[in-house]
Order: C-alpha cells, then sequence, then structure tokens
C-alpha cells in the first residue's frame, strides 16, 4: 500500500479526538496544548496606576499653571505599589506621592513628574500644566477583562505561564497527553533494566519512549514478550486497555515467528500491512476497541521510519496539531548521492549539520544498520520512488525534534 | 560597566566548575551531560551473527561448489537469534540453518543465503562458493571493546539511550543540574500560588524558572520577600546555601526601598552594579561564599535582558557549555527600525516568525512593557551603541530557547 494512502486509513479508522482534558498548575502547563479559551478575568492593569515615579494630581488644578506661575498643591499621602487606590484620597488644591506602579489615589487623574516640581514643605510647586491621565497606565490600558488572553489550542510558553500567573490564574485546562504503550516482540529480547544474560535489550523501545515523551505523549514501556501468540495477545490486550496509541516492535514481518499481524487481525482488525517504502516495508497498523496499534519492524532504522511516517502522525492529530508538528524542516545541502528503488519510497535517515546559515545532509547508509551508526541520524527524507538525488543537490530534511536543532546550532 | 566586562568579572569571581556528578538511569538521562568517558564493555556483535537467513557453512566445504557441481551439506541444527553460538556446532560437510540475527554455530564461518542451496531432505546443497565472513556480521564489527562509545561532555540523545542500553549499561554518570534560587522582592508581591488579593503576582520569577528548567537548570521559587533589609537578607542567606546560583528579581535599583545591593555588599561582593544597556540597566551581580547571585530589574523586560546576558552564561559554563548554549541563532530581516541611544546598547526584544526558509524580526516596543505583549517576543538581539538598524536590514536574532524553533516552524 502506498505510505500515504496507509496513513489516510489508519486515521479513518480513528476517533483521534478521543482525549479528554485535564486541569494542570499554571507552572507546569510548558507546552501543553490549552483545552479552553482564557479571557481576561479583570482589567489589566487593575486601576489606574502611575506609570513613573511623580506626584497624583487633579489636571484642573494644573491648567494654570507654568515656570513663572506655579501653582502649590498640599501633599496628603504617599502612594507604593503594594497600595490599593483606596490608601489615598485628594481633594482640590491637594496632591499625593506615587511611585513607579503604585495605584493613582481616588480623586487624581493624572501623574506630573517630580522633576516638574519644586518641593517646599508639604507641598510642591508645579511649573506646568499636566494633560488627564498623563503618566498614567490606565485600568485596563493592556488588557480589558473579557479580552481573550489564550485561545483554546494554544500552546503555553514560558512567558505565557507569567501571563496567566499574573491574572491570577492558578491551574488551567488542558489537553490530556496521549499515553502510548510500547511492547517488544521477541525470543531474543530482554528488557533493559532486567537481567539480559545472553539476551539481546529492548533498546528500541526506550529510543521511541523518549522520542515520544519530547513531542508531548505519555510513553510507557510495557516490556518484552516472546514469540508466543497467546503471550502476545495478552500483552496487547493490556496495553490496549491502558492506552490511547498501542506501538509493538518486531515480530510484524511475514517469517515463521512473526505472530503480531495475526493477533491484531483476531483481536480488532488490520488496517495495512505492508506500505511501499523501504526501509520500514513491513510496517503495519490495526484498530482494537476503537484504539490503533501500530507495528513498527525490529530493524531499527525500519521502526524509526515506521515511528516517523505513522506513530508521530497519530500523537499529532490526537493533540489537534497538525501531522509532523515537531518535526523543523530544513532544505540541506547532499552531502553524497541518495536513491529509491523503482516502485519504492526511501525512507532516508540522515545527519544534517549546520554550516553558517546553511545546512548540510549526509545520508546514513542503510547497510551499516547498527543503532551507534544510526544514533548519527537527526533527521530524514522521503526520497521519490525510482529516483536519484545526486551529490549537491537539496533535500528536504525533516529533524527528529526541536532539540536536534539546538545540538546542531551548538556544533558551530 | 560595558555588558561583555561585567560577565568577564562575574566569571573570574566563581569557580564555574562547582557541579559535581550523579548517577542517573539510561533512560532518564536525555539532555543531560555526561561527567564520564563510555568504552565499550564488549564487542559489538558480541558474537559472529548472521547478516540473512541462510545456513551456516565452513567456507572451505564450499570451495568446489557450482550450479552443475552442487555440493551436498548435511543440515545438523536450526539457530535463531535468542540462542548462544553453542546451541549448534558444525563439522565437515555439514551446515546450520541460521536465521537473520542468529550466532553462527561453532564450526561455521560464513553463511549461504537460502536463494543458493537447495533444500534436499536433511541436506542442502549449495550452488556456489562462499568467501570466508560471506553474510556474517562479524564480532566487534560495529564496534569493538575498549573502543569510545560517548565522550566525557557529550549530550545524551534519545539514539543514545539506546546504544548505551544496547551495550547493557543501566545507569550512567552525568555533571548534576546547576541549582538556581529565585527570589522575589517588593511589598507589592505575593507568590503565585498563594492568597493574592490586592497583591501582584510573582509571576516573573515563574517565567525565569520555566526558561531555566529548558535550559537544563534545576530551578527553585524562593518565594517574595517584603522591601525589608533584614527579612532580604535572610532569604538570600538560605538561598545560597541551597544553590549553585542565586537570583534576585526587583529591588536592584538606586530608588529608597532597593535593598538587594547593601545585602549583597554586606554579605560578599558586589561584582558590578549597573550595566551600558537597556532595557536591563540596573542589573547586578555578586559572590557570596564563592557562589555567584544575579540582581535582576523588576521591570519583565529588564529581567529578562538581564537574565540571557548573565544567568543563562552562568548555567551554561557551569554545565561546561558555551556561555549561550541553548539559544539558536537566525539571521532575521526586521521588519521595523530598531535603534539605540548614544552610549548604551539595546537589548532588543523581537518576535521573530518563519517564511519559507528566511526569518522576519518585528521589535517589541519598550513602552508597551506588559508581560502580555512581551510575551510575543520569542528572541532578542543587541543593537550596539547609538546604532540604527533599518527596515529591511538584517540581524542577528538569538531564539529564548530550541522550542521557539519549533513553534515558528509550526506556525508554517
Amino acid at each position: 500500500m502506498p505510505r500515504a494512502e496507509a496513513l489516510e486509513r489508519t486515521l479513518a479508522s480513528v476517533n483521534v479526538r478521543m482525549l479528554s482534558d485535564e486541569s494542570v498548575p499554571v507552572d507546569e502547563s510548558c507546552g501543553r496544548i490549552l483545552a479552553e479559551d482564557v479571557p481576561a478575568p479583570r482589567d489589566q492593569p487593575p486601576h489606574d496606576r502611575a506609570a513613573m515615579d511623580g506626584y497624583a494630581v487633579r489636571s484642573q488644578d494644573t491648567v494654570a499653571a507654568s515656570a513663572s506661575s506655579p501653582v502649590r498643591l498640599r501633599i496628603v499621602g504617599k502612594l507604593f505599589p503594594a497600595d490599593r487606590p483606596e490608601a489615598g484620597r485628594i481633594g482640590k488644591g491637594e496632591c499625593a506621592y506615587t511611585s513607579t506602579g503604585a495605584p493613582l489615589p481616588e480623586g487624581s487623574d493624572a501623574l506630573i513628574l517630580v522633576e516638574n516640581t519644586r518641593l517646599i514643605e508639604e507641598a510642591i510647586e508645579v511649573v506646568r500644566h499636566v494633560s488627564p491621565g498623563e503618566n498614567v497606565s490606565a485600568r485596563g490600558g493592556e488588557v480589558k477583562q473579557g479580552h481573550l488572553l489564550f485561545k483554546r489550542g494554544h500552546v503555553v510558553s514560558p512567558q505565557g505561564i507569567g501571563v496567566l500567573l499574573s491574572f491570577g490564574k492558578g491551574n488551567i485546562r488542558v489537553v490530556r497527553k496521549p499515553r502510548v504503550g510500547i511492547i517488544s516482540v521477541g525470543d531474543e529480547l530482554a528488557d533493559a533494566y532486567e537481567e539480559i544474560g545472553n539476551k539481546v535489550a529492548n533498546d528500541h523501545a526506550y529510543v521511541i519512549c523518549e522520542l515520544l515523551r519530547q513531542l508531548g505523549a505519555e510513553p510507557r514501556i510495557f516490556g518484552v514478550v516472546p514469540d508466543d501468540p497467546e503471550m502476545i495477545r495478552t500483552k496487547i490486550t493490556e496495553a490496549i486497555i491502558d492506552s490511547d496509541i498501542s506501538v509493538t516492535i518486531a515480530g510484524s514481518s511475514v517469517g515463521i515467528r512473526d505472530f503480531v499481524p495475526d493477533v491484531i487481525s483476531s483481536l480488532g482488525k488490520t488496517v495495512f500491512h505492508g506500505i511501499a517504502i523501504t526501509p520500514g516495508k513491513v510496517t503495519g497498523a490495526g484498530i482494537i476497541n476503537g484504539k490503533p496499534i501500530v507495528m513498527l519492524p525490529g530493524y531499527f532504522m525500519s521502526a524509526l521510519a515506521g515511528f516517523y511516517l505513522y506513530v508521530v502522525p497519530l500523537v499529532n492529530l490526537m493533540l489537534g496539531r497538525e501531522a509532523n508538528w515537531g518535526l523543523p524542516v530544513v532544505e540541506a545541502k547532499l552531502e553524497r548521492t541518495a536513491s529509491a528503488k523503482q516502485g519504492l519510497e526511501r525512507f532516508q535517515l540522515l545527519e544534517v549539520s549546520r554550516l553558517g546559515n546553511s545546512y548540510l545532509a549526509t545520508p546514513i547508509e542503510a547497510q551499516f544498520g547498527s543503532l551507534m551508526h544510526i544514533s548519527r541520524a537527526n533527521a530524514y527524507a522521503i526520497i521519490p520512488k525510482g529516483k536519484t538525488l545526486r551529490r549537491g543537490r537539496h533535500v528536504t530534511a525533516r529533524l527528529f525534534a526541536a532539540s536536534e536543532f539546538r545540538r546542531m546550532q551548538s556544533q558551530k
């Protein structure tokens, strides 16, 4: 099946809007997606405030003021930022010292800067006229009550945390993180944190787990299951119950010991199995109890292909984002020729590096399929069927994560 | 004091290599900095392995094989990836079925692919010669025991987690995260998670906190302290004990209620107070008990300036990284003219967006200093003293974090 059709069919079988929302403390909400519109609960500033240090006055008292004919105003109080507006009140011929950020006392409508006054015992002499509102941060001048601070779907930034807290928001409703259950299949595997002995660690599961975490999902390792249909069935059933998306690694090929596809068909239905791309050809997906399960191949390079082509879009679409959100795109110049066979796209792993403001991409050769070798890759490109992209050509590289951009920048 | 000199003086007063290291589980080490060289504890593969499905043979037995004169070899076993090499042994005239990834049985030195054989009951006919090592992933062919997997100072990536686990590493030594204590100063402030009443939330502290977290530090909010020298002294003393770096927000200006600089001088020494940049002019730093403390101004824009110019470099240098690690640089075209006054650099906040492969930067105006307004900023640029950069000119913008790159990419 063509790659894109396989994805479309999978998405058509799933209700991607299955995620409920939850309440989290604002200072833990960075990177989360708002599940509600957030209107300002009050004006900002909440009351008229001094924009500078000065004296709050009734502007009409200063109309006739000039250097040659100053107006004298009696100081009746001092206001600081922690005070309420009720802390001071001025009448005709009066003023109050008001420091930057302090509320304007009742009765005042403008602020005259200290440098436009002369202090004379308990009074000041004002040497120029001030207009109503002068040097005042007006109530609601930044944000009016009810104005939308952030819309539903907004991703909370560090500064956004500050905005929400400044309006007295302590908790906020966000979209729940999709839970992704990861199962590793194979007689030869043991969990990396158990006693491994002669076996091989389920290291691929932990890589997928970390990539999912960076994407904003909540991954969970369901451990290792041997090549036994009953045990695979039990483990998949367990994962489906606790997860929004389930992922199996290995056991999805067409060999005599590849039981995963049959177990999935028997528990639900297979949406596709086998796509026209290499590596990643034996990727598949099914639906069990309305929830998607993606079968990743056992080889790491192939598993990465299946992960980026099917698991990442599922996570993103469930979160209401574009399919490839979180995977920055750069145009990079190929350092070596890369090509795809007739009839098959190529999922080409790349090591992208930065040179000034441009990017270079070195294709990672499939024949050296070791994790150590592949771990140099930080991006991928799709090469169209039967196409050869020569050295020096530009290719659209999709970085594995935004943090790869940081790593590249640091290499400079 | 010039901006750069202030930083140099601060760094000269501190032992930036003060961080000890700690052991963490490998799957929690992503983004952490290795505190040790990690040599491969064994060869990879640990033994000769089948690179394809086939029959393990003694290559010398196949020397005379051809399509017209095939060589017959008796099948004496089957090996799968979970088996040990001792699970099989072949002698002269014998072979063993060996699936991809399975160990080569003792006595064999090559693998003949299934398609180059004919199965005849309990034997195969080999129709071509195989060379020693053909179709075999040789022991140590990927990595030899003792070869450095990762050097001290390497930042662990998701794939790196897989590599470490595949070699049986369960824990790894990493540089401890620098602890940064954050104190907010001001009578008008209350902690955002307490009852605020008429007061203002210490929202700036929480923004700084989240930015520090993204940088790989371990921030801690020490709460709010009023404008009282004794209480400030107590709080700073407490923060210095528990932190590698302390940060005060507000109270560092030259007003009558700005007690922070004096408290710091009395507890240790002031390194600088006041820098030739705006906003951020009243930033300062001191040393108490050999540990740095940065005084950030109270205005959010100024606090951000002080944070990026002094706190970020301290954190990065303590972690053994470049001063501006984690802050990707892009060349962006100015959408509006930006300028700096004579004698003062400008810390210009920018809202950088992406247009195809280029970047646009809109300067954030200082007069609208509200958090809501500033929260649109995702980068900054330093404009040299007295310089005007006209609309259309390019400016070197430093993104606040790699995640800002992701946000921009997603806007596309």
